[in-house]
């Protein structure tokens, strides 16, 4: 069963917290969640799934951001959720897949328990002008049914910025993080 | 709880619209719907999320078309749907995604209260050669818990056309439409 | 409803078979499945839908085979799945949507009824290094309502290998395989 928007609101601060909340995103059965205006890409020519990637960081300006193709964007949602009893699930807007830009949001694949905000995977079909705060997503909420057993320890709980993959952390359980990158740069850690 | 194909036959022509319903297209749980015959490509070279957008209309001929890469098709089924009560979903089939075809349906992302074309998103990773009519999705339907709010007045209800984005609009509510376009172009209204 | 992970953990054997059933898979409300070593490529320039494709094997070493981009991958789960009484549906990791590696996976749709190992569909955004045995997709579970009519004749069912698209037997029922092609080529059947 799918929560319909007066029951996500009904449960708002309690099991569901959507933070911050603005009632004008409640949709039928979903909320919108909205872009933050900061972007990752990765710096590595070829990524692997065994190895820490050099990350660059790039501000989603008012005036917009032309999205090139053939790129993966790292995003995230101005909101932080967090969800009890249920288990959320985040998928693209239609406006938005309309213009060929393609949002998959399946960070922590909505566990039940998972606390954070959203890193979005987006990418575009064709070049296309975005702009920071624009409602890109939706979230919406299934029942469960069986004992819970929260997500907790999770390498993407209570994560407090966009998160770059940590699959290597799972692939190569003995990885030794480098040393900081010069110029700025950073590396998924 | 998602209905079973007994279950969306026994709700046919009351809660769940399909039309036209064709008892050959029963999963199941689900529905497939069929691709119509026209498809609309933005002629913009760069798109933009607070703009209107010129489009281009497409027929698909009985003896096919072939789908470039790198490029978004707007398109629509065939059948009309209006459902109520339920959240309907549509996803692509899985013969149509193991040919590299990939089909996003958002339109009104499945919203109680639904009515229209369901407006699908597809572009293709390799050239294909497809054809009107084919069973390009399926719609599957949720139970709701919770008092329901339709969507009534949304940017897509009603629609009776492929709709591009109307972003825009909620953008730039102050968004004042241009003059029509000469040479046959439309433009996302 | 979906079921979570202990819910699933007391169905496994019985409507629910996960084959091998790995205890450290388990999620809060899904089960991981990994990837196996074998993917398949269509050898075809234009892919058709209304034929059937010739493909080619691809073993992906133990230390890793560079996916390209533009291209698509059909792999499969290592694990062999069975399941009664609920929708099973699979999506791809957030740990590998951020890598820019996309996994539709919908072989049979997750209907009712469904047995066999899961095809996935494949393409990277960016080029990336990936490895068998990789927990590549995570599988979760929906109640159903309404009698249930069981996927048993499929194009699908009972599968023991990648499935290339067989949407050509459906769009072409009077479709005359050809002999075998030479030089070890494939051809969907």
């Amino acid at each position: 069963m799918i929560l319909t928007g007066q029951e996500i609101r009904r449960h708002q601060g309690k099991s569901i917290v959507i933070d911050p909340f603005d009632e004008s995103q409640l949709n039928p059965n979903s909320v919108n969640l909205r872009l933050h205006d900061e972007l990752l890409v990765y710096e590595e020519l070829v990524l692997d799934m065994r190895k820490s990637s050099r990350v660059r960081r790039i501000a989603i300006p008012s005036d917009g951001l032309v999205l090139a193709t053939n790129q993966l964007y790292l995003g995230r949602t101005v909101e932080r959720t967090e969800t009890h009893d249920f288990v959320p699930m985040v998928q693209g807007r239609s406006s938005i897949a309309r213009l060929g830009i393609f949002v998959n949001a399946t960070a922590g694949f909505g566990d039940v328990g998972f606390a954070g905000f959203w890193t979005l995977q987006i990418y575009a079909v064709q070049s296309v002008r975005i702009y920071p705060g624009v409602p890109i997503c939706q979230i919406f909420y299934h029942t469960v049914t069986g004992e819970i057993t929260e997500y907790a320890n999770g390498k993407y709980q209570g994560n407090r910025d966009i998160q770059p993959s940590l699959l290597f952390k799972e692939l190569s359980p003995q990885y030794d993080p480098q040393l900081p990158l010069p110029f700025g740069q950073e590396r998924s850690r």
